[in-house]
């Protein structure tokens, strides 16, 4: 089986008990379900497909490399898309292309650029909700005035049979500590705060957009793998520009890069920028480090903060 | 008194019948318990200490006139002042007012009210800094058109010196999944990722402000002790309405009080408000639990949102 | 010939081949409709047009009660096009697509909505350009995030060249003292500020969109008359639902809308809308009378606010 | 003396060419009252007064040209105070100090600074009303999350008694164009389309604070001018850093000031400023002349914007 099957399937075959066949141009479309292998098959449209154990695979190259699309168990899901760079950004657009391929979508965005605003929610005045003034291919969108987890909060409340949110794509990668400012982020942490699965996903951008095409495969794994994953559940993807393939990682905690520098306006006051500086390489099996080896980065999160080791210290003197 | 008692003393005797003595370079560390007076004494390292009653001390009687000051190490700390209610808050004042006990203090808080900014950072346009336009008793004090982590950045920029940098008093608490909105915490998270300790010190409101002279020897207390503590550190004090003790505890994760209520507009138009509802009782040893229970609870944080146990299992198929 | 055509004809017909008639209106107004084009005539403040013999008369009545377009003089026409309701309002794109009859057209408009920002400009930040996220048919478009005023401030900036600023078409009327808060109009005004000539278009919403196309004719004639008028100019017009003629009117300013009215936040804590109520009849000759009547009103406005019969009376008695 | 004189006496004779009148109440106080005059005393907490013998009359006229103001009934005025620098303002509280003196005051002010806001209102969310954290000895004060127009809106919504509103010290001029963008005189404006008196009073800002004793007399002045102006009424007053005199002016409209500023941020990124040009001395008689000569300006305004003249010309064709 040549690699690039390996990496454009995107549906699990999950249990292993049996595959998907069918109706599909090729008789013999086998896969054979191995211990370490995730393999996923692309149901054609309206098809059905069934699969024997221990069947193998001369499963098209070409139909996986295109137009797989997800008609199994997680096409049940109901998604909400949103994110920080606001109703208007080629990530969402992209986002909410894909993701219905999963489910039944609705997309609830910023209605204006909210990067950098952590998780920032609205408490001082109401929030409001306006049909897009894009359309979003038949997929129901709105756009809000309030922040990323402002949109996750109402579009839940909205449509309260939401599973998974899914939050991007950032036109920025939102990786390290940088993920502490992350507005997409903050949106996938709202939604497990509300009991549903959030999912960050991001992409660096480069002299222009990013190739979503390009993406889009990785995209597609990755959001199957997470989407089948068992519980609520918190991941933050990132996407290099140009992906070889996906592990996992943790975050990158060593460095930091925000960093204050000192300007002048045009009368001579002094004022200071808050901006990013380079940082030396990223430890490995991080997210930084897989991005900086073109690998797609899934890090699961937790929404405990607590510091554990030093609390268990602590409480030998309790109270103090 | 030599100045390596000084140095050791942290703990505050409580409740008057016993001190702490111990592993101490000096045999006559005897402190009495005035009826008005709040004993502190640090301790060394791991070290206990007992104090029999009714021992007595000239330093005592002179030290707890001004209600203990830290008088050590920690005398020469360079303390940054933060908030997220502005610069105008009582609850600024009085932590700057009580931090001058500790060392060398500066104040750099947002210019206008930033609660629920959560780690908002500002990227788009630049920072002014400008002297606060009310006094702080003799302290160095600047408002800042920004968030807290704004405010962080730019006064550890400016004074780079700085050791630690405390967040507060917020008027509110800041507890439980709750926190993930906080900007108080963040100014404290920030300082974290800037290499400096942290801590964030909220208090509810109730019928008015909080009743800051109740709260100030324990806020000196909490002080004391993660002064002391190694590292840097990122620490969570919320402080209940009338304390009766301190207790170390874990961040509240089971329940979230963030809703979405919906309302009109005068002209009719709906709307939606981003509230919060009553949570049911909290687990015991959280630090919404401390509250519950009149006690002043201080949690450990950490900067790793990895979630190490998914990670683990996740890793076993690695890459994926 | 009816009625509609003496209103509509306005425009020299260009490159020499013919031109246009007599003194207006006269017997002799005759153009010869080729294929594809769009002919133009000017109405005459005391003008003498010419045409050459031979031209013949098809002269729809149907055509110019619709697609009368500017292809003279006014062609030559440099037109910055701005708004308040931001750089997706479906308003902005009608405004653009209108003017590009009429020469070389620019987007320049703020990438949120704006509206009730008055003449505010932004001197505490940077303003950013960048491209819009969506396109205006072949025209050069850029958002920028400030207000209406700043658009006009950048606009003229880059582009020196600029004859006028057109700001529109609003989503909602500005007529007499509501005009004070408009953004639209402060657009225009700003332009005047700057040395170009300034007009605000602006229309009520009624269950949904404007009908642009019932509009547009009244629109092109708007326009293609303030563009004839000599010196710069501030000119505020306002387009009813389903305009029947077009009248100069005045500003009315007996009454005003604008009110405060009390509310409840979900916590039950007070707070206040700024919102307008209903208005008696306004005075006949006004821009609020004229769109009361489905008339267009084109008020002509003046940037000096002195009242002067007031100083006038004040000056007997100088210095005070 | 009716008691009303009592309560309108105040302002002191300044120059020192004659003083006031005895002990108050004295029996000779007396002062004519010319057609065109108005008189002032000023009252006295237990003060002697003298006036040199004979001075009735003559003192008056000579008097009234300059400094004598009649408060009369002024005394029973409601005013409220307000500004675009926000509650924690100088020029705010420095205001609302010399208003005192001529009534019942109240202090509804911007949370947040909002300079060149213009006429900008809030429509879109709800507007809160706090407690001011800064005292206003003993005026009742309140900051609002809103525009200047805000705060005079909700104000005389509150205190709908009210007769005038004062709205500054502006710490900077609001001459000429610039007034077009200023938010202190759309407070004033906004408070003649609610029907009450507006009065707008900015100064210059030179290293520092203005020397508000300084200005106290002319400011003094210029309010019981106004104060007794019959009907509503629009000022602009602007004070020189060191007035010598008062007059009246027109508002300067040859030149504006705005103007854009290409810059860069730390990444390279292009940006843009509004910022403002020196401009050439001003035409006599305006607003802006009167500074440069150090001349307080108190220039009448209207809130109607149509053109007249050019209407006048345009309506000889009706309908167009």
């Amino acid at each position: 089986m040549p690699r690039i099957w390996h990496k454009t399937l995107f549906k699990l075959l999950k249990k292993g008990h049996f595959a998907l066949l069918g109706h599909f141009p090729m008789a013999h479309m086998y896969v054979k379900i191995g211990q370490n292998c995730h393999f996923y098959a692309i149901p054609a449209d309206g098809f059905r497909f069934e699969m024997k154990p221990g069947t193998t695979s001369a499963f098209a190259t070409h139909a996986c490399t295109h137009q797989w699309h997800n008609l199994g168990e997680a096409n049940s899901m109901r998604i909400l898309i949103t994110n920080d760079d606001g109703i208007y950004s080629p990530g969402l657009a992209a986002l909410a292309h894909i993701a219905k391929q999963f489910g039944d979508v609705v997309v609830v965005a910023p209605d204006a650029e909210q990067s950098s605003m952590g998780h920032a929610v609205t408490h001082s005045r109401p929030l409001s909700l306006r049909t897009s003034p894009v359309p979003f291919e038949g997929i129901e969108a709105f756009r809000v005035n309030g922040t990323p987890a402002d949109c996750t909060a109402l579009g839940t409340h909205l449509y309260s049979q939401i599973d998974v949110v899914l939050s991007g794509i950032n036109m920025g990668l939102n990786v390290g500590n940088s993920m502490w400012h992350s507005g997409t982020l903050a949106a996938a942490k709202q939604a497990v705060l509300l009991g549903k699965k959030g999912i960050a996903l991001s992409t660096p951008v480069k002299n222009g957009y990013p190739k979503f095409d390009l993406l889009q495969p990785y995209i597609n794994q990755a959001l199957e793998i997470l989407f089948q994953s068992p519980g609520v559940g918190l991941w933050n993807v990132n996407f290099p520009f140009e992906p070889k393939d996906i592990i996992w990682t943790r975050q990158s905690v060593r460095q930091y890069d925000g960093t204050i520098v000192p300007g002048l306006d045009p009368n001579g006051a002094k004022h200071y920028w808050f901006t990013v500086t380079p940082l030396a390489p990223a430890e490995e099996g991080t997210d930084r480090w897989a991005i900086e080896h073109d690998l797609v980065s899934i890090t699961p999160l937790r929404l405990d903060l607590t510091d554990e080791k030093e609390l268990e210290r602590r409480q030998v003197h309790q109270p103090i």
